[in-house]
């Protein structure tokens, strides 16, 4: 056993999930009530809850549902989608972020994930759709700051610059979120999305300097992508991403926060929720927590 | 018209199209006799070959019948698939590369478009994939050189990372080719595999400043991606690259050579080669060459 983990079972198992926290999409078959039941029977403290099925249940009863079972939000996913040209379309996703931002402090997470939205149809101007981007967070960081919650910028995979998320890499979310304090707007670092860049190690570096890193998840890479390429997210274990190099680079940067497990695959949405959240945490202590 | 084209019908043809190559994967239910043909009849001289097709029909004979039709080979799809761990796959992938370099003489191009490979099974290890390309540079650029061939590495879209090309941005193929002479390792700016990258105009201007820009094709970014990601590619003008905006930048770094089109799309795989010969071209001077 590695010298820098604690000798008895018990405590090995506090250290390790310590930090651990479940993507609500990981295990989409469960209820959200199914959900809070099967993590608190597994010992999972820390979920990532979804707007859509928090909605469904009601928000304030969902609020109630999470802190009566002892749960921690580590965020909601997902406001965003801010880069459209006609100003009706943004006025309204104004309105709808700052629903969102008001769920999240309903929920007791400070972190509203965000994914920016795509190039809006015909448009070939992926500059000028990154700036709108920028305006939106302008409009949202203060109304935001001001009901305790933090605008999580998502770099999104470049397959999906055109169609979901204008803001590809760690350097351009950074760029973006630096024009605003580093209590309004961070940065997610997500494996799945950042893992081919060859600049990830210093970007992380700098995204940790200035504060900036407001959600850690992880999916691990797996090929052939199906066809839309959004359901083809791995296991963690069964792809190319080095997740334990990852985790290292963010704890190294002075993350200190959840280490959320978002994966997309309907494979794992056939088989029993218990199931897959026991093989979620396996995995994660194998091929994340756990020293080489 | 604009002032910056020429004003008869003909010149301004002539022009356009001076430029223009046509790969053969575009238009892939031809066979090299109807491809020569065709483009003979279409008064287009530039076409991009593959090695399968060559060497079905004999690589001098290909040679002997490109030449005779009048026509340039502007590339030679591929060589590549340097990331094999294992030393006898290694070697095997050297001698192969070797054989192209002497196909593409043959054919009388000086460029050889190198995929480099991805992960080979089981490994995590993008950095060192990347390192086992640059020393297999470094076995064949001196070769290709005495041979009058280029080797041009093309960096490909981050969704292939791990199965097909560790090279993702045009920053990185620059940092590899920059270890060799200009003259003997140049790099592909292809829109499709680079159009999202906010880097990207600075990055071009970098290759154009070094003379390493060996190719420039073109297809565009449509969605959804299908499964498997590898024949999605776009009619020219269809989708979300601003190739108009490429060319511009690729003309302003200094590169004169061919405008190659590639498309890998099984729609314009169904249609007479012609009408898809002539559509390209259509596009071509539409959303590529035509000021603004």
């Amino acid at each position: 056993m590695s010298s820098d983990l604690p000798t008895g079972p018990e405590e090995a198992n506090e250290a390790l999930f310590s930090r651990f926290s479940i993507n609500q999409q990981t295990i989409k078959q469960w209820s959200l009530p199914e959900l809070v039941d099967g993590c608190a029977k597994a010992g999972v403290r820390g979920v990532g809850l979804w707007r859509a099925p928090v909605q469904e249940y009601g928000v304030a009863a969902a609020a109630r549902l999470v802190r009566d079972a002892g749960l921690t939000v580590t965020s909601l996913c997902r406001g965003g989608f801010f880069t459209a040209l006609d100003s009706k379309d943004r006025a309204d996703a104004l309105v709808d972020n700052r629903a969102a931002i008001e769920e999240a402090a309903a929920l007791g997470t400070e972190t509203l994930v965000l994914v920016s939205g795509g190039l809006p149809a015909g448009s070939r101007d992926l500059h000028g759709a990154r700036e709108r981007v920028a305006d939106a967070l302008g409009e949202l960081a203060p109304y935001a700051a001001d009901a305790g919650v933090r605008l999580a910028l998502e770099p999104l995979h470049p397959m999906y610059a055109a169609d979901r998320c204008v803001v590809s890499t760690l350097a351009q979310a950074l760029a973006l979120a630096e024009r605003f304090p580093a209590e309004q707007v961070g940065v997610v670092v997500d494996t799945y999305h950042l893992w081919w860049d060859d600049t990830i190690g210093s970007q992380i570096g700098r995204a940790g300097a200035g504060g900036r890193i407001a959600a850690f998840q992880l999916a691990d890479w797996v090929t052939p992508l199906p066809a839309g390429v959004l359901l083809g997210r791995g296991q963690l274990g069964d792809g190319a991403v080095n997740l334990r190099w990852f985790r290292e680079q963010v704890d190294a940067a002075g993350y200190r926060g959840p280490v959320e497990v978002e994966i997309f695959n309907p494979e794992l949405w056939e088989r029993p929720g218990a199931e897959v959240l026991a093989e979620v945490a396996e995995r994660f202590a194998r091929h994340v927590m756990h020293a080489r």
